[in-house]
């Protein structure tokens, strides 16, 4: 989305973050035009595990105390929209993965574990899928140790394979997996959709901001609603199920 | 850095964007441990090319009418400071490494030029590094196309054969290049230094928060002057200079 | 191809080398099943340039006096037929793209300095196109510093931007940058097509095995006349050249 | 190793498939020349799980009717020198790593089920590893889906953690995921040692011009006793043991 809202969607959270006149200079360089066009989906669903939003939806600050790296109540706010996606995917027969965190090894610390000692300790059950929005059969696991869904991790070719040209991304976090996912899938040139409230991070602030970067130089940004439609219009198109 | 700052120091940027209770927030969950243990390091001078920062240090706003891609006088204020970390590294006979927006050819559209279509307009000159800090005989030079300095670049391949272990990263933008390749430094095992004067961006907004996450997740974001300090005790071990 | 050989097709140079009873355990093992399908095509030419093949068509023990990295009048053999591929490429609008071998700087010796000291010191003109195969505007450059023609290059997101389902890959040498970049473009998911008197080495007992490899597990290794009558077909469905 | 053979030692195996003239041009080019000097090492021990060996030595015609990825007696041969290998690598505490074929899901077809379609269909204890080789608590695992075990795995980011500048590779086949991940290491610019009785292949042929191209040029090919010896010096100099 370009830096004014449309009357009827939601607003982007970045609005009463980064001051106007930032907002204005983005808007005369040019940067967050749209990139989508008609292309074969898939959906990425990261890290959307018990450990990212806690057992129940307690304010962040209750919720790190099950699990450290909890989002809380961000993270079960974001539930039914992913829910959403992930049933629109299916109807469509469009692949839906899994990026996920891997249960952690001894060996596995790494920089990671220097940065955020706690996230060493979490309990394996921890580390299930969110119950309302966990994989079925047919779908991708991808178990990965490292932000982005790319690193370490064979995502390009299951997307190369299956002949995807844009990549919807959502899950948690917004500033950590998310975006690093996002620059990844950017870079080597497929075409990006966060829908905005499909996912969640700690600190809102920072929240906003990812997706004010995200919108301005690597993905459109936009609100659940606008996705959807987005994907019923390139499922309709029989060209554009074929890719490019 | 932890969310505290020292008496001495400069204040981090982040202070005065992200709530109080945020800031507390990533304390108790111990983010922005610190990282760095001795080990031989390698400097990263990223994209500081006057398409980066124009032919002057005007304000931003003016700045943009040279090159819609420049940040202005926000970069020329970290040039010195970027300086004075070369000198550092040519003095103690480490590498200099120079990631750099090679010059864009028609067929280098892809997404990038979707979100910001200035981009493909820039005149040549606009590619020249900026004389103060520009690459001598010896450093390493690695043109890319896409945010990370990592991203289809040799630039693994450099580090793994001089033996480093630790990667300081400077340039710009703090939420473009520089932090899509300290995301790629973390992942592949590097510790990462982010000396906060000697990076920059258009928004100082996104700066800021920019360096928080790093700070938080992936990097030990420090003043120049302790990461000068860091550099002097790693080269005065003898054994640090031989990797981990 | 499987390990049987046409009545009219060339026979695959590996039938000289492999012994009929490995051969034939390979048949009964199922490898060498033909995977291409109909898909946008890309062509590669690999390092088709005057240090590969000298500047006349010499025995090699005659042409590695010119440039120690010669194949001699093996790279001459193969230069019409490449030709034309890239005719029949350009002819139906699909993309060449040109991986080459980037002059050595002093940094880069690395590890193949190391087992190969003479690739150090080609002379510069050494790195010049072959004149009857060299790029023109509009083809894709992708200088290079190791084998494969995806390390350290971004050529997989030029693929993905151009919507490319099959690759196919010619030049030199077959043992060397044509196998390695055979081998990661499978594992990303492209279909992979190697017109076998196309590519070329020194040893030809090597470049023999290497198809005989590549053939069994990677690619589809097929005479150059199929190659192109496969590319015909390709272009001839409409649904073809818009992807998978 | 050069190209001659030191008298005590093994000899090669290509020798008896690489023709005299061949041999003698590859010398003269200055290929196969030595890489290796001091620095910490790790040992990869690849694939060696019952459906590359099957549950007992035998001829590997038979072999391939249990699993028809099997190299039977060929693996069988080459386990007590992996063994000892490993040994060697725990008793000087260094890292053992074990890269592995991941059992396959409907999803994970790719173009390695086009061209082999057989390794769809292999049960799931076919998985296991190799008793007498198999990994131990704190030896790092990675399982993996395509030839490289640096493609789509973590294990570079292990190397850097771990502060590795020289990778020992052992395992099966040489032909495929041995010779795919030394031409990895390689260009990722790490030393590679490939001991000659460890690796393993179905075809004889295969193996030993695999075992002569990497030798040339991605590795140092050596008998077993002298990577053994090689190992011991590394980790008797006390500066070697701490990196480059």
């Amino acid at each position: 989305m370009t830096f004014s809202k449309a009357p009827e969607a939601p607003t982007p959270p970045w609005h009463s973050v980064i001051p106007a006149d930032e907002l204005a200079l983005y808007n005369s360089i040019g940067f967050g035009s749209q990139s989508q066009k008609p292309g074969k989906a898939a959906l990425l669903v990261i890290d959307v595990q018990y450990r990212s939003v806690s057992s129940q939806p307690l304010p962040i600050q209750e919720a790190i105390k099950e699990y450290p790296t909890s989002c809380g109540e961000h993270g079960w706010n974001a539930v039914p929209h992913i829910r959403a996606l992930i049933e629109a995917f299916r109807a469509a027969g469009l692949p839906v993965m899994f990026p996920h965190v891997a249960p952690k090894k001894a060996y596995d610390g790494g920089r990671w574990a220097d940065k955020a000692p706690a996230v060493m300790t979490i309990p394996l059950r921890g580390y299930d899928f969110v119950e309302e929005v966990a994989p079925v059969e047919g779908d991708i696991l991808l178990p990965k140790q490292h932000p982005s869904a790319f690193f370490g991790t064979p995502l390009v070719s299951y997307l190369v394979d299956n002949g995807i040209s844009t990549v919807f991304v959502t899950g948690t976090t917004t500033s950590g997996c998310v975006r690093a996912t996002v620059v990844d899938a950017t870079s080597l040139g497929f075409r990006v959709v966060v829908p905005m409230e499909a996912v969640f991070d700690r600190s809102q602030t920072s929240h906003a901001v990812n997706l004010f970067d995200m919108n301005s130089k690597y993905a459109d940004v936009m609100p659940v609603s606008e996705a959807l439609e987005l994907l019923r219009q390139a499922d309709a198109d029989p060209k554009a199920s074929q890719g490019t």
